[in-house]
């Protein structure tokens, strides 16, 4: 066999992820490899962490990337604060909530569930109803953003609720972090773990996380041992967090310049400034889909404004639709997941993808696409009268 | 605070890992994003599995790579294939034995040692007489090169050993994987993992790991749910293995495209000759080293090429002679590990870094610093008279 160099295709990056990466970030990547003990990498991790802290709006001294993708990051929370036998209240409205649930069971642990509708937000009354009924919970866990609706919660009010009755709360905020309002501290969010792209346009494979005092202090209070070696932050902190810098296993290097670099571009616009620059592409989006007779999954109040989920025009083949944007146009753009399979499709505006050409390309080619497949759209933004005329042949 | 770009420092890397990256895979990783389940990523998938099994020397379908660190890589052969209670037999001549066991008892496994001194190999007869004191275990595990102590055991006979007595093995490849002799099928390895870096000379954060048909059946037949959902095999498979790439994880899509060049490099090059290049510049090394008069901490015949464990003269403060490498020179060497912290230096020679650029590099620093230092060593390959007498002021 013959094998050669990958050049990748020239994508625009418009699903629930990967993100579109900044030339700077892909540059930062390539540079020459240090040693995981470096003085000089010790000092960049010093400044990851310090970044990571302005991006949650935390002081938690326990701020760190975990080596793996957020998935891992989730995996973290629940082996370090989740024992046998505990019972854990359980958020669901959507594939992100039900990854938790089979996390906490992986974990012995007991999960209890609060559902709601694929597309609607966590109720936070229904949360409180099902703390009531178990009072032996010592753990909420609910996705601030769910990848794969579109819909972002009231984390805040969740948090609040989950503290009236004495329990942690674990958060994923995978697609909210550095793209929406989030402040750990504020809200007292307890663990709370995210990912290296999507808002933030690094490459996929690291995982920040972040526990306060008190999370440390249930971590420390633990009855046996955390289940995994490689996600024990006890021994993570022996790295990541002590003067001594303790090995525990080999960073990864140039992922690692490459979230350094990712943060240094998010500190340099501001996290406010990044939240607004996304909730102002999400309405320049939202504006031109619905002149093309679009319509979002979900109600305008709790749209997450970087995963907008569409639903698909009745006689258009999904799969279709996806794969001649990709083939036509070099536009990824994200399929539906679970329930929602073949009925919508994801377009994101995270990171450094979240800018007016890529609403602009985005909507154009979405248009172009729909009706040659002959849709039954209403005439929208790029249609001119022959077009629309021609819909009828 | 104030956050800039981080410019890494260019030093030659000459420790246990990471080592030097050669330009074309950093260049790789710097190529533009694309999806997780973009046509072209997938075929690059197809490309990196197959890579894998020249350099595993194997047909194994189970044969990816882990998204995360050789810590992650190992864990993941022990919770897939160790359940609570499994005796499991653990060879430890060094640091990642232990970790071996360490895992085995985190996932509620019983470890009972094989244990050989520290710069020794793994004695096959007392693994035998292990392994007849329990003929309940199930499982054997081995590191074939030790990163902590350069040494490299006989991982075919250690193998046959085990067979012999009906047990499967895991084999820790970390740091002997594109650089010594491993033919996983040949010498008939059920479950094996290694890193990205170190002779593949990528960058840390990826662990290829490959599993035969054996080891998927034990897998098949557990009692229990694996306790990770993040390194669950048949989850994995499911992504990696399958027709419909059905989605578990982001995948570190630059990290990747580093790997599957460091993997075409290798395959240009070819295996015989990566190992043989790695052995003639452990030589050239090593003559050198002699010539100083420094000794070896392992004998000739068990001597691992790419890490050289050399003890420490007297009179030499290690941790000083290792700063003043790295602040005078950017050149990297390891430390000692456990028992052997203060004791030895670790003198890497692995995948790009493995080059007569490098060797030299490292014998003229070496000498000047342990001159410096004045440290009583004999007179050496770069020594002259006056210098030699100068000693003696």
């Amino acid at each position: 066999m013959k094998f050669k160099t990958f050049n990748p295709p020239v994508r625009t990056l418009m699903g629930p992820g990967p993100t579109d990466i900044h030339p700077r970030v892909l540059s930062a990547m390539a540079r020459p490899t240090i040693g995981h003990l470096d003085p000089a990498f010790l000092s960049m991790m010093d400044e990851i962490k310090a970044m990571l802290r302005y991006a949650f709006q935390t002081k938690n001294v326990l701020t760190i990337p975990i080596s793996a993708p957020a998935t891992a990051g989730m995996e973290t929370c629940v082996v370090n604060l989740v024992e046998p036998g505990d019972k854990v209240i359980v958020c669901v409205n959507g594939v992100f909530g039900l990854r938790m649930k089979e996390n906490i069971e992986r974990v012995g642990g007991l999960p209890i569930l609060v559902e709601d509708r694929w597309g609607e937000v966590v109720d936070p009354d229904k949360l409180e109803d099902t703390i009531k009924k178990h009072r032996d919970a010592r753990l909420v866990t609910l996705v601030q953003a769910e990848t794969s609706t579109g819909v972002l919660s009231d984390a805040k009010t969740l948090v609040e609720v989950a503290h009236r009755y004495d329990c942690l709360t674990i958060v994923d905020a995978v697609t909210s972090f550095g793209g929406s309002p989030l402040k750990v501290d504020e809200w007292g969010i307890d663990a709370i773990f995210t990912c290296s792209q999507k808002c933030l346009s690094c490459t996929p494979g690291l995982s920040p996380v972040s526990l306060n005092d008190r999370a440390v202090e249930a971590i420390k209070k633990r009855r046996i041992k955390i289940q995994s070696w490689f996600l024990d932050l006890n021994l993570l902190m022996g790295y990541w967090g002590s003067k001594t810098r303790s090995y525990h296993h080999t960073a990864p290097i140039n992922p690692l310049y490459g979230l350094h670099e990712s943060l240094v571009m998010l500190h340099e616009e501001g996290l406010e400034k990044s939240w607004a620059r996304h909730w102002h592409h999400h309405h320049a989006l939202r504006s031109g889909l619905e002149a093309m007779g679009l319509s979002f999954l979900v109600k305008a109040e709790a749209r997450l404004p970087q995963v907008n989920v569409i639903q698909v025009p009745p006689g258009v083949d999904e799969a279709i639709l996806r794969r001649r944007l990709l083939e036509e146009y070099n536009l990824e753009v994200g399929a539906g997941l679970g329930a929602l399979a073949g009925k919508v499709i994801r377009i994101g505006l995270m990171g450094y993808g979240a800018n007016m050409k890529n609403v602009m390309y985005c909507l154009e080619a979405l248009e172009a696409v729909l009706f040659e497949m002959r849709a039954p759209i209403q005439t929208g933004v790029a249609m001119n009268a022959a077009q629309s005329s021609s819909i009828q042949n």
